[in-house]
């Protein structure tokens, strides 16, 4: 068990498991580098940055938008990428360990960026091998690069990324982007967080220990009506079904819903996200409202940040 | 809803849904450009006039033919591609609705290509991004790229696109190549149709409807005999085993087969295409015969067409 | 059916199907070659020798390992891919032939890589197109580019190729590595293979017969004590339960496994090698032993041979 690189603005080299390896000066590497990327993309200016460089991309769960950003990513920067979809399927359909699976594609490619069920899976796989790994989602563990481009999008929209209240609605027992980017809103000691979800699904213990220790101020509750008139960000999450017994699922669903009444109540200057996909938990009519940025700035800057990471760690920037 | 984009000749930023949109001078663009693409193939010339271009193929159905024709259609003019081959299995999965994932896409891409079993589904993509949309096949509904391929086949092998007869014969409910090549064949009028099908799988009849609309001399019946020594394309279908009752399937299966003594009622100059993959509604050893284009021409203008189309609607030409 | 192509020394366009395709000056060329590719990447040089070129690798078996140092072998020459990983599920599920199969992606691509679960499957492809068609695993077939990136290894490791004792350790009669390796190495008459595996799975009969009729010095027998002490090369394989009825699995399993009392047993100078995935037939501990070359040059030998290949067969070497 090798212990977690902190990153305090050099990312040569380095793997991006957990949102814990970052200071607030790795985080603003990161954004003045996804500030540039956007930069390229806006004036549509081919990038050669990373020719030659390929990137494993090991998915053992489903998933289309992180597999098709990171794909994006690494192509609009002139790399190319070896797409596996369904390693469930093939290597560890056979029994093979991650660490094998891991040390067998080190020597096909320059990065690894891999998506499993079980927390801490990737971390196994960075451990046994010398190139750079990322951790694109690792069960209910963390979604580091998400949480990066969702601080991101905060910045962008809000103008800051201190004296933030972010309220977290929904379900979030198992909402890894809800542990990752409430270690990242702690950097920052005037941030304030909300949970706001049924008491069944309700927060990470870790996470609620985390933010005790750092004395970040948070607070847990059921109804959203509680903290919406002073929340800048409205996080809504997704109600796992996959996760859930039949009977709970039926309890929840419905309840945790932002809808145009509920958007009366939030101040003017203030944001709604969603890590996508969303289902019935945002309703349509609320895409319109200049505050929902789920579907625009949020998808893109997601590009923009995780060219910044590859970029970065493979030490061209 | 937003209604159809008309092609006239300019095609860039513009999407590809369905046959309504082409009118002849549209078609004959396309088939210039594909003649350039052809020549840029044949001499082996590596074009970089998509470089730094990514388009996301998306599909939501099994396919390898035109799954792959497309990515060796952006890759060879330089371009890179998402591709993502069990969308059902991914965002789909999770409930996302289409219109969701297509602004995902948006953000990745310059351009999207899609195959899903509903018909109007990809239009429901293509009416909510700026980027344009290809229709990959939207279930029984159309195949516009397929049926320009096609159509150019026919220029090709035949020196012309008016003044021809074509029969479509086999199961026809089920083929969305049907729908739209008899559409683009209906531009001229002087161009003449068989269809010829068992009763129960018999046309479409929205495209009975279009095609008296336009006047257009065409013609059903069950038995080849009655038209075959007067065609100039036989275009074959395969029988969809996975659209009919297992009864129904025997009964027709077998019954609309062209072998060599059929090819022996055929003008001499005159062509067999299908859509493939090819069961055996065709025997092996018609294969042999010049008249059989479908595993020689009729493939590879799929590419050039597919190429041409990318380039034109990305504004590169 | 057309006769197996010989290789003699040149390359160019011609498939790489069978061990049986090969003279001892063929190995030659592959090998300088990839000692070429080996150079390549080691200096990092970006190699554009196989710009424009676009491979298909379909594969209508589950792997990730073939597949993905396929895909890094053509991208890290510049070229790309139209990558299908669930041919099966695709064009073979609606029932094409193979041969259609062959002829469509021969139209989109300049050269093909295959896996397929039947013997003689990727040959009946190669015989109907014009473009090289390269065996990746057919069945219980043969494996040729694994088997020459296996004898590339004892190369590299040994310093040699002639005069070395290989062990095959295990359940050999479904191991296609096996079949292709031993007739590599029957090409040096100095070379002793060993074949050491419960009765009930050993060595594929045709093998027997084709060493036999070359005079080859082979042993087969069921305990490895026999020979370790001898063996140069102990080449190790995974007990395929997939193959095996429950109770045979059951009384194999376990018994045939390379632990540290074993390594005490052999040459100072001698190699472990695995075609991977690694289940519990070697035990993690050894993975330190410096003879443990499996996870080392072996995976990387992989690479740098079918990048030589690629080059080869497209006629760029």
């Amino acid at each position: 068990m090798v212990s977690i690189q902190k990153i305090e603005g050099k990312f040569r080299g380095k793997d991006i498991l957990s949102i814990d390896q970052f200071s607030l000066q790795g985080i603003k590497t990161i954004f003045r580098t996804a500030d540039k990327m956007k930069k390229i993309l806006a004036t549509r200016r081919h990038s050669n940055l990373l020719r030659g460089k390929v990137m494993s991309l090991l998915f053992y769960e489903p998933s289309s938008r992180t597999f098709g950003s990171f794909i994006s990513a690494i192509e609009r920067l002139g790399g190319s990428v070896i797409p596996i979809h369904d390693m469930k399927n093939s290597s560890a359909g056979k029994g093979e360990t991650l660490e094998d699976t891991a040390r067998v594609f080190e020597a096909y490619s320059d990065i690894i960026v891999t998506r499993h069920p079980e927390v801490g899976s990737v971390k196994r796989m960075a451990d046994v091998v010398e190139i750079p790994v990322i951790n694109a989602g690792d069960g209910i563990g963390e979604h580091p690069t998400q949480a990066l481009y969702d601080l991101y999008t905060i910045r962008e929209e809000l103008g800051r990324i201190d004296n933030i209240h972010v309220a977290f609605f929904g379900e979030l027992a198992h909402y890894r982007v809800v542990n990752s980017l409430s270690k990242l809103l702690a950097l920052l000691r005037t941030n304030k967080i909300s949970f706001v979800s049924p008491k069944k699904v309700s927060l990470n213990p870790q996470v609620r220990t985390f933010l005790k220790n750092k004395s970040i101020s948070f607070k847990e509750c059921e109804n959203i009506n509680e903290v919406i008139n002073d929340v800048d960000v409205l996080y809504v999450t997704r109600v796992k079904k996959e996760f859930l017994s039949n009977a709970l699922y039926k309890k929840i669903q419905g309840k945790y819903v932002v809808d145009k009444k509920l958007l009366l109540r939030m101040k003017k200057k203030s944001i709604i996200m969603h890590a996508l996909p969303r289902i019935s938990e945002i309703a349509k009519d609320v895409d319109a409202d200049p505050r929902a940025v789920y579907l625009k700035s949020q998808v893109r800057n997601g590009l923009y940040v995780r060219m910044a990471l590859l970029a970065l760690v493979l030490g061209k920037l």
